[in-house]
């Protein structure tokens, strides 16, 4: 009868345990996250698309493919890589990052794993979220942008875009994933350069792209919460060459 | 110098080792995972949207929304569910996998995992590429749909449904998978019954969505390739509740 009460006593204490662990587990995972409140933009002088050039050409020769100012010849002189207003800077891509938060006022996050909760999703289509996220030795730029690709019907698009050059956005991966009303929608890729155009590569849909009903339901409070997270791509490529 | 030869050849072995174990996994989760091929079904006879009925009032009647024959009563007998066809089918749910395997030709295939490669990706909507899954003691139907939404514009929708009651449903979650070109989209939900109804399960865009562009990047030959896994979804719930 002992050995019973005893063995029962384990059992409930290994049940404790399993609980804690779990507890710990959810509780290490909420601090470990930033999460970062974004205020949409809603732009009122929207460009049309300021991107023609293939972007297959970006890689071969290493020149920004938005060149609307023809005088670029410098490889490293970028135009303003902000999606939002025709902007008529231009600069290298070691001062775009202060360019982006002095004249643009976009925020910065470090941190491996952090939480972009974009607020007022029932604004007006075109509407941007814009943040910068700082991590691994890099800055990334994530834009979230409310657009009609067909009229009366507006999407969500998604991306993340490396402020670097495209040789540079191989080497890492980014995650976006929404979790909410058990419904779970996760994209990695390989984030673009800065370099190609953030307009082309949602003109492409080459991004997370959301309806208007997946986005409510993926919503809380007229908020949407995106997980991201970037990992250097290299293990990956190891593992797809064996 | 004995001893560097000996430790160079004992860092060798473990790098062969470890060559081999990740060979083994990867010939392993291959032959683990059942391939089939689905042939499109051009649908010539495409029925306007059946169902009109809100999809909340299911779960509380627990009656069919698709009652396009008026003498449905019976809670338990359903109108055929097959998405392609204006079947006159009526019967009750034990019946309808085999309804759909001896009248519409589905498949049914067993596994936890599967890879379901859709071919002739590239034919106009509105074409299914419709599959049967049996797993965990029931059945799913997976429905992949090309549809123009919006007129010249086709999409992709993905969905899966249990064979069973709402209620039944509720006990699982089913993931889909895309993985190709450096991108990797999934998605996971609770199934719907089959007493919903496809057609509104689309039409609300709750499921997988991919443009063109998108179901392009993630096809191989004009065949998508989409990993499907079902898993039962109590753990989720007790982790939730936590």
């Amino acid at each position: 009868m002992l050995f019973f009460t005893q063995c029962f006593g384990a059992v409930l204490d290994l049940i404790h345990l399993r609980f804690q662990h779990y507890k710990a587990k959810r509780v290490f995972s909420a601090a470990g996250q930033l999460v970062c409140v974004v205020n949409p933009t809603h732009s009122l002088k929207y460009a049309p698309t300021r991107c023609t050039a293939v972007q297959t050409s970006v890689e071969q020769a290493v020149l920004p493919p938005c060149h609307h100012h023809e005088a670029v010849h410098d490889p490293q002189l970028v135009p303003c890589t902000c999606p939002l207003f025709s902007c008529p800077w231009e600069g290298h891509l070691e001062v775009v990052v202060s360019h982006l938060r002095q004249t643009h006022h976009i925020n910065i996050l470090q941190g491996a794993e952090i939480v972009f909760l974009a607020t007022d999703m029932h604004l007006p289509a075109p509407t941007d979220w814009i943040i910068m996220h700082s991590c691994l030795g890099h800055q990334f730029l994530l834009v979230l942008r409310k657009q009609e690709k067909y009229e009366g019907h507006p999407q969500f698009f998604a991306t993340m875009m490396l402020i670097g050059t495209p040789t540079q956005a191989d080497n890492f991966t980014y995650r976006l994933e929404l979790n909410r009303n058990q419904r779970r929608l996760k994209w990695e890729a390989t984030p673009r350069s800065v370099l190609e155009c953030v307009d082309s590569v949602i003109s492409d849909g080459d991004c997370l792209v959301l309806n208007t009903s997946l986005a409510q339901l993926f919503s809380d409070n007229g908020s949407l919460a995106i997980g991201i997270a970037i990992t250097t791509s290299k293990v990956h490529n190891a593992e797809n060459e064996m």
